[in-house]
């Protein structure tokens, strides 16, 4: 961890910074893979499974019968809490319905816009440590609430063939309709082209590490759309002195558990409250199982002392953060003019695990500072919209000029002929 | 033009098929020029702005004086279409702010969304034959209501290295905030990074050719949003008897003369309509100053009959065209039914250059097979969503202990720690 006071705007570009990804070099590994992938179908995403995963299977589906094995074996109590989140992830996604929007922007001209789910999508869940179920529940729940009729996940199995017991039950009772045994870039591969088992999709969605997102961008090169790009997770959390240094720390560990190359940054409106939380993130470290991970990704951790709240502000927006924890008295101050942010967390009682796994906002939030432009996932992010336009003859006498007059200034006069036609028509 | 009868479903995957575009070999110059602009900032730009578009240029962006020439020289008659144009736009795309949703998912746990214009946004308008100025519109005008506050307008200048006065007529009535003049990788390479006179921006938005799309999806890997990927445009007529075949075959010639990659296809439920059409498109083409190119893109269109509204529906959400015109006695079943398409036109006077220009919708659209994930450009595209969580301390005792049992099952032990500390706390 490095503290930082009378922080200059010249530094600000340096401590927004993210580590360095560099996915040039996955460029032929990615090719090579999807063509493999696209020639060879189930076949080339076994194989790859074998080669990269270690274990050689039979089939790449999940049968009935191993999904209905697995949801029994997942004890009741995580039952309830998962029940418990996708309740909470319901109710928020579904206040998200877009309306439908109707207009008459000129007499006779009437405009629409409709929504619709989108019919395919494939959903990524990362394999490794821990089996990522919280992550079915935030992709899965607006998919179904999306109206998507197809909803394939994907997630890599473990070393004798399975996929863990929380994911198969989050899946089942979010209706994922089926569920792929394959990760990385064979799995994304899988879902662009399509194989004998793996139904094409037109989204893919979903965190992965640098292969899973090099694989997404390729899908997208190739006419998939993706859902936004993934980057190590980061928090940034806004504290003055009514803050609780404990929670602060719990906070700053609970990002820095994720993994080595977590961003952790605190900035603080009180020149004491970094070295206090320091403190506390010394006596709270050593207790935990993933101290290693922890204590690695605070080596780049950032403590920002600001002295005034206008500077505090304006760091904020341009780090961008994914997470944004604000435990400051003057909250409405920055909750009123946060623009680049994630996913925000106010007050002493909402810390980031909340939003994880319960509150009901999504987890899948911008990273790298792609919160200027992304915003969290949503609803919408499952579903597109198509305009309508029903003009009668009436209508097209009122614009029709005025088409004339643009087609012709920029020489399509097939464009102006079109409405010619009609402005003259008998009919 | 060819007419298909009898159509089988195994035929549909070809008769979707859209010609391939073979980016790869763009990588190489793409990255060259990033490179080069990234290093050397404004020089490089004005330095590949003389080699690909041969002006040699003093500086890029276009002055007040300039800009407020230009203004003085667009005819009333087109002042006035143009802002009839614009206020159509605006009129549709203000229908779609996006209202704050909030919701208390449990007793103490309320969560909320809110909408914030991305604060710097790129439009890339294309050069070439004719000024683009209504793409000026259908970007800037929802880039001003959602509130972005830098708004970049890059365009190739002419060869004098002057900027069409309908371009800058059309910026500065939709507060475009500076016009730069230059085009291709190097305008997108500019907008990425920055430069001295560019600002960086942090979505790009606009058409153009293979270069600028390969060069957007370099900037999408980069850290910048972009907002579809562009492909030629394309229309899918539906007719039937009651469709007037002299319409019907303007609409797929406004089509044609965008450029001998356009792509047109009528499905007809009438068995007698191809025919007529063909005939009628026989004797418009002759009468167009683009005849060439029409008649080029028109090599490649299809007229297809479908026997039942079912196939004929089924086939155009296989297509999932960017522009769809449905000119049939039974819309409501069409209407109802289609899941897969960019912007739709009802009924006999509604053709493709209306919502081109005036009606208000967008003509932003998704092309090549890209409708089945995106849909209309719109409000949405220049904002982003942030969550919002206030929990309090009975909120977080109602959902702490679900946090705990899913953060531990996930092997996040400290995620678990921000919970309970929170739990046992005194405060």
């Amino acid at each position: 961890m490095k503290t930082y006071n009378n922080i200059n705007r010249s530094e600000w570009p340096e401590l927004c910074r993210r580590p360095q990804v560099n996915s040039t070099e996955l460029g032929s590994v990615v090719n090579q893979v999807f063509d493999a992938v696209h020639n060879n179908g189930d076949t080339a995403v076994l194989q790859y499974t074998e080669q990269f995963d270690n274990v050689k299977l039979e089939s790449l589906l999940v049968t009935e019968d191993e999904w209905a094995a697995g949801v029994a074996e997942v004890p009741l109590q995580l039952q309830a809490a998962i029940q418990q989140a996708k309740k909470n992830i319901e109710t928020f996604h579904s206040q998200q319905v877009a309306p439908k929007i109707e207009v008459e922007t000129e007499s006779g001209v009437v405009c629409w816009q409709e929504t619709r789910g989108i019919q395919k999508v494939g959903l990524y869940i990362p394999g490794g440590s821990a089996p990522l179920f919280s992550t079915v529940l935030m992709l899965a729940v607006p998919a179904k609430l999306a109206g998507c009729e197809e909803v394939v996940l994907c997630t890599p199995p473990d070393k004798r063939g399975n996929i863990a017991a929380a994911i198969l039950y989050a899946a089942e009772i979010t209706g994922v309709t089926k569920i792929v045994k394959a990760g990385g870039i064979q799995a994304i591969a899988a879902l662009t082209y399509g194989t004998e088992s793996v139904p094409q999709v037109y989204k893919i969605f979903g965190p992965g590490n640098q292969y899973v997102t090099a694989a997404k961008q390729k899908a997208f090169a190739t006419g998939t759309a993706i859902d936004l790009p993934a980057g190590p997770s980061e928090v940034l959390v806004l504290a003055d002195e009514s803050a609780v240094p404990a929670f602060v720390a719990s906070d700053l560990l609970s990002q820095a558990e994720h993994g080595m190359d977590s961003q952790v940054v605190l900035v603080s409106l009180s020149e004491n409250l970094p070295g206090k939380v320091s403190e506390e993130i010394e006596k709270q470290l050593p207790l935990l199982p993933r101290a290693d991970i922890a204590r690695k990704a605070l080596e780049n951790a950032r403590l920002l002392y600001f002295k005034s709240r206008e500077e505090a502000l304006g760091f904020v927006n341009a780090y961008a953060p994914e997470h944004f924890i604000v435990s400051v008295e003057e909250e409405d101050y920055f909750l009123n003019n946060i623009q680049n942010a994630g996913s925000v967390f106010i007050g002493n009682y909402s810390p980031e695990s909340a939003g994880d796994y319960l509150s009901g906002t999504n987890h899948t939030l911008p990273t790298n500072g792609f919160a200027r432009s992304f915003g969290s996932l949503g609803l919408a992010d499952f579903t597109k919209k198509i305009s309508f336009q029903r003009i009668s003859k009436t209508g097209l006498q009122n614009i029709g000029n005025s088409i004339l007059q643009m087609a012709r200034a920029e020489g399509l006069e097939a464009h102006a002929q079109a409405v010619e036609l009609r402005m003259k028509s008998e009919k």
